[in-house]
């Protein structure tokens, strides 16, 4: 349905910066649009103008889910962004001209972020998506409008929110090996870690406590199981 | 100015949490709205619509100049409030009805927050702001719109900032005594602390260093002067 039937506010939208996680690497969630010229293509986080009787979070679930079919995704607020120049490139508006009533109309967007085991979604495209897919964060093309940068702020806070909030352990399998939660903050924090000093940091910290099981089924010799600490967490 | 004359947005604006420190306790910076009927009184953080050719940032610098007569003080974005129902209070309807020229419109507000040293600041009311006046955040009266709920989110957010990002260790002076600091951490973080356990953490992080001098002038034992580690900060 064109975004021109609804009740739609012309100046505010959402848009989310989902990160998928798949025990090698962070992806991130974008779309293609739809273009009326289909010679061209675009990329883009999902988002979309809110509707003037819902909620800036509503409004984030909504649309994720209008766009690439995904629900249940825990989707937190991280930044509006405000620039008056967020609009400049051509296929933007073209973009704008084809599913916008008002294309001319300053948009404010409220940015959220997500982190998601991979595995767990299986995205579809709708609406003005025309393709949905996870993109390693490495190699992410140039998006619509700020989009660039609005997923690399979203980046720097889902990292900042992982040391400073613990956010994006619950990736974590219920019993794991020290090599594992290695491995998570490496993937998350982009850089490797030097494995003594990591083990003594976290053990130091006591996030984890180990239980008396070892892994079974790998050919070196086993390593402890570890758990979650959720009285330090 | 009315703004009517100006060329805002009618759907978005800024609120600025500006807290003042005064060694003693922590005040935020509220404004009195001018009321058409003179008997009703309503207290507001400053905040008011963007102009359409102006950013966010730029947009919360200006509007806390324009009703506070402040200006150099660094604001910080920290969340945007979209409630469809921000708007329900009789007292706001009546201010908004004579204010803007679109009263109806559905609003929703990018809020910034500050921390500055209250002596550093002298507010002067102007625009539709009646009186300007640092309050004590422990007795806030009932304000306009959700800012209650803005600034106690402000608050929040400045505490996790303080104790995670350090930010607010620029309101101590050159030199200090660790009964300063412990002060600054109990002011902010809104509760008491052992004085045992805070030296022993505070040296531990090496947040400060201990400089050779010492306190002059005081009737009891000198106490050492402290300066920020600021390759640790």
């Amino acid at each position: 349905m064109s975004q021109a039937t609804q009740d739609v506010n012309p100046n505010v939208s959402v848009d989310c910066a989902v990160f998928g996680f798949d025990n090698e690497k962070l992806n991130v969630l974008l779309i293609e649009q739809k273009m009326s010229d289909k010679e061209k293509v675009q990329f883009a986080l999902p988002g979309d103008l809110i509707l003037d009787d819902e909620g800036l979070d509503g409004a984030a679930s909504r649309v994720l889910k209008d766009l690439t079919g995904l629900s249940g995704i825990f989707l937190r607020q991280f930044k509006a962004f405000g620039d008056p120049n967020r609009v400049s490139d051509i296929k933007d508006l073209e973009f704008l001209n084809s599913y916008r009533s008002n294309p001319q109309a300053r948009v404010i967007t409220v940015a959220y972020l997500a982190l998601v085991k991979m595995d767990d979604f299986k995205p579809e495209a709708s609406s003005f998506a025309e393709n949905v897919f996870w993109q390693d964060v490495h190699t992410v093309p140039s998006l619509a409008f700020d989009h660039n940068k609005i997923l690399n702020q979203a980046l720097d806070r889902l990292r900042d929110d992982f040391v400073n909030h613990r956010t994006g352990f619950e990736l974590l399998p219920e019993l794991f090996t020290l090599g594992h939660i290695q491995k998570l903050y490496e993937i998350i924090l982009d850089k490797e870690l030097d494995k003594r000093n990591f083990r003594k940091k976290i053990l130091k910290e006591k996030l984890v406590k180990a239980t008396n099981q070892k892994q079974t089924g790998v050919l070196h010799k086993p390593a402890v199981l570890y758990t979650l600490n959720h009285e330090v967490l």
